[in-house]
């Protein structure tokens, strides 16, 4: 982690452990420099890291100001993809249905760019919440950029051994969302009638190379799964 | 617009327009400096834009490349909140359900940051893509802040009227999304039965200041709106 990251990681602990609000002005730059003993671009770079990740606001001429407009009950759409270790707030565990080495179906094969021949390593689990039904997840890693998986590393966190375990870096994803009705199968992992309201989100995720290695598809629980996303007009 | 979003918005038009793949190379920098005529720093920060809005992505030692991974048919999730003109690859229109000046509801209060008594500018509108029904949405905007709206305003971009004829900056918004049953009233402007999914996006935009000035409600067709979003390990 570089400095930068670092004040960050800082700046975004105190604002939680402070419980600062919406609107609640920060310390000028000066005061941080002379607080983290850095020069103003360290300073500079850790803030445009916290507008990116939508923690703060920066106003011209005004201030720096803490933006936070959690909903209670709401998961990160971003959090919860794989890249922090946990759901935040939330008691999270999960069970293991199946755990194999197989061949990619059409669909995983496309979204890996691997072929039909190649081995994948194939996960479904169920995830729990507060000890309700969240969602369940069907994975599909390629197995020749994670060679190994068993039971015991399914039922914790993949990423973690990905990115622990096996050295390797997770770059960027991409998500796609949609509604659907629930089949019968589905229905009955999460505990609803077949035909309720299904939310279904599909990743791919790369290696900072651009490799992609994990296709999963997540059929959420529409009664325990809501999310929030915090956009910037600056990157639009 | 300052240099370097130019630059970035010229290499997207470059990539859109010759229909570059992911994991297309794009041209060093030292190519990039000598074609726009810029020094190092414009092109890594135009770079840099790139990445964050997950068009491109940058591999130490190794180059620039392309990412990717629009699937048809999907809309972008950031792209759909009013900061971009108009739905990529679409055909939009839109129906003027209702457009009057009220009193706030609680919830619209709370997410507005405004008191009971103030007024509203409350518009409800139907939204189509390609002739079918994308959504019905119901807005609420600070009247304080945009004091005037009329019926043309409202069948069009109403934050292209925001930030032009307004001349006010839209800086970043909080989006909540769930999926539940459609009720009578909701299938009725959808075209759908009652009971089927509904996917609902509530989100609230805030000027560069920092101030909410819209509360918007959008329930999607679940047959017609299916979502992309690109994550960057970077920000998390």
């Amino acid at each position: 982690m570089l400095k930068y990251q670092q004040i960050a990681a800082e700046l975004e602990k105190y604002i939680e452990e402070n419980e600062l609000q919406q609107g609640n002005k920060l310390p000028v730059l000066e005061s941080l420099m002379a607080q983290f003993e850095v020069s103003k671009s360290t300073i500079t770079k850790a803030l445009d890291l916290l507008e990116r990740k939508g923690v703060v606001f920066q106003v011209r001429g005004s201030g720096i100001f803490v933006r936070r407009h959690k909903r209670k009950g709401y998961i990160s759409l971003l959090s919860n993809q794989g890249f922090k270790k946990d759901l935040e707030d939330f008691q999270a565990t999960s069970k293991v249905i199946e755990l194999a080495v197989k061949k990619p179906t059409q669909k995983a094969a496309e979204n890996l760019n691997i072929g039909l021949d190649d081995d994948i390593y194939y996960v479904k689990r169920v995830r729990y919440i507060n000890e309700q039904t969240l969602c369940f997840e069907e994975s599909y890693y390629n197995k020749t950029i994670i060679p190994y998986l068993n039971k015991e590393i399914v039922s914790e966190s993949i990423f973690h051994y990905i990115s622990e375990g096996l050295g390797l870096k997770i770059g960027f994803s991409d998500l796609f969302l949609h509604v659907d009705k629930l089949n019968e199968e589905e229905a009955e992992y999460l505990g609803l009638e077949k035909g309720d309201p299904k939310f279904c989100v599909e990743s791919i995720f790369h290696l900072t190379n651009g490799q992609p290695f994990d296709f999963s598809i997540v059929t959420y629980n529409y009664q325990q799964a809501q999310f929030f996303l915090q956009a910037n007009n600056q990157l639009l």
